[in-house]
């Protein structure tokens, strides 16, 4: 590929005019349709391949004040974004759906706090008709941006204090229905390797947590982890086993938390599940990859994005009935880790 | 947040004017920086919260030929989008290097046939500035667009026949490396698990394999499969087995499938390392938490995805010079598994 004599600037109607000789005029006539001479279309179609020229979609779409374009914005530290089993799968879902509607879906990655002005910036800007929007957080710049600007949006998660369409499963529910079974097979000292608890689905998981106990909920319990990351998770388990040494069923707040937590069981001696009973959170690859395969909760990462898409969907074809919460279905899978 | 009683509309210049009881021009004035009086300042700043105006930067963009955003186009079946450890690491690379610039990067999906046109569009409607590219086919409707717009693009990897400027690594010479060393240990029989033949770095790799066995090559002992994918690696070394139940040494294409062979020869009662060696490639996730942990090559995701993009930023500078193969280090790690 040979670089354009003038750098990698596009070419323009008026390239293709100076190429083709005639004016910029004519070549106008011939991209919308109208009449020029036999001679002149040959030599304007000559000079538009010649000249590598393309209309301008963008400047098209900005008259009609629309891009075609959903945002669906990532906003995970570094390791997380390359740890987390359900990121990929929601973005899949999103872009089959937006796919299907022609829209194009642009995934951004917030990362920084460089990352989180210029996506607000971006995202101000014209570039997208809405977004999707999977671990925000209430009042950081992008929630912000998005809600002055009646940006049509839809949250994966409910992250508390955000209104508008929002898309996730019962967390609080999904853990009660855990940690109840964990009791009802005769588990007695039940811990909990709690995670992300600046974040809806974590704070929501260990309020599950502890609402199954209830009377018998012990806070020595409940060992509290950043992310739900597998270093984390074996970190997490080795502390709580100092603590309680005499503990018969974990529940950990994701399927990486759990696998680290099975490691660091393993280290310790005991037994996966005769010792201790391991619950994880996600059905993700993880789920199926340990020995033995963790007991967990279905989460349908493509459902999510899939939901959420539709919702930002049915807000740009003006529906203004969809700005509420949709609940997904999140089964427990029983395997042999519990 | 309340809809707008227009539905989705962006708030205009227009709607600001009305909303202060103004003129459009007095409100241009303020937006420009021109001379106004206080009261109808005051008027307009209070309309512009009021009806939730933001300047339209993709607008002004367009008058500067430059969006001041970069695509990342990754190029991937549904399946292995999900499962490879390397597209989130060269995303996130790509990312900071373009964060430092000031772009923002925009990671659309190809997913399906109608995902493809739908790109070549986006790419060729002005969105972006300049495109790196991951997993790219030769003749691919991407790779063509890209061509004929002389957009400013990097690949990862290089896919024969695309020319343009393109970072990988030397997937041939760290194969060969990894079979040498095989051989030193004194592996006699020993089988490739090949995959992905139909990219440049699944051919290379097991070019490698046969360079590395010369006149000791024997095709019955290359197992093919499709993807760079556990439950690929599962069957395939299944089938390898029935094959050449004399093996003692496994080179497989990436650390994915080294862990569904070590899952398929636990299965068939052979025990890793003393009876086969394996090697995988990549050092993903995957590498420390199979049991040994995998001896592999290790893939710099970050870096691919960070040259790839200063190699972009290079072109949109005007820099001629880039336009060639960068190969970055991928050096072996020698584990536990062989």
């Amino acid at each position: 590929m040979a670089a354009s004599p003038s750098g990698p600037r596009r070419s323009t109607v008026h390239d293709v005019a100076r190429a083709a000789g005639v004016s910029r005029g004519t070549v106008s006539r011939v991209l919308n349709g109208g009449y020029v001479s036999e001679q002149a279309r040959e030599a304007i179609h000559r000079a538009i391949s010649e000249v590598g020229y393309v209309p301008n979609t963008a400047a098209r779409n900005l008259v009609r004040q629309r891009t075609q374009a959903v945002g669906f914005i990532v906003h995970e530290p570094h390791s997380l974004f390359l740890e987390d089993p359900n990121i990929g799968g929601i973005m899949l879902g999103a872009n089959t759906t937006l796919s299907q509607a022609d829209y194009q879906m642009v995934c951004v990655v917030v990362d920084t706090a460089r990352d989180t002005d210029r996506v607000a910036r971006y995202l101000s800007g014209g570039f997208v008709d809405g977004a999707v929007i999977v671990s925000a957080r209430h009042q950081d710049p992008i929630s912000d941006v998005v809600e002055r600007l009646r940006l049509p949006v839809a949250f994966v998660g409910h992250p508390p204090g955000i209104s508008g369409a929002w898309v996730g499963i019962d967390n609080r529910g999904a853990a009660e229905a855990v940690v109840s079974r964990l009791r009802e097979t005769g588990r007695r000292r039940i811990g909990m390797i709690a995670a992300a608890l600046d974040r809806d689905s974590g704070s929501d998981r260990l309020a599950g947590f502890r609402a199954a106990l209830g009377d018998a909920f012990d806070p020595a319990l409940v060992e509290t982890v950043d992310l739900y990351a597998f270093a984390d998770g074996a970190a997490g388990m080795t502390r709580l086993l100092e603590r309680a040494p005499d503990l018969d069923g974990v529940f950990a707040a994701s399927d990486a938390v759990a696998a680290g937590a099975m490691q660091a069981l393993r280290a310790a001696g005991r037994r996966v599940p005769e010792d201790v009973g391991v619950v994880g959170f996600d059905d993700s690859a993880w789920a199926t990859r340990t020995s033995p395969q963790l007991s967990t909760v279905h989460q349908p990462a493509e459902g999510l994005g899939s939901a959420a898409a539709a919702a930002v969907l049915a807000q740009l074809d003006g529906d203004q009935s969809v700005r509420t919460g949709i609940l997904l279905d999140a089964p427990v899978v029983w395997r042999d880790s519990a």
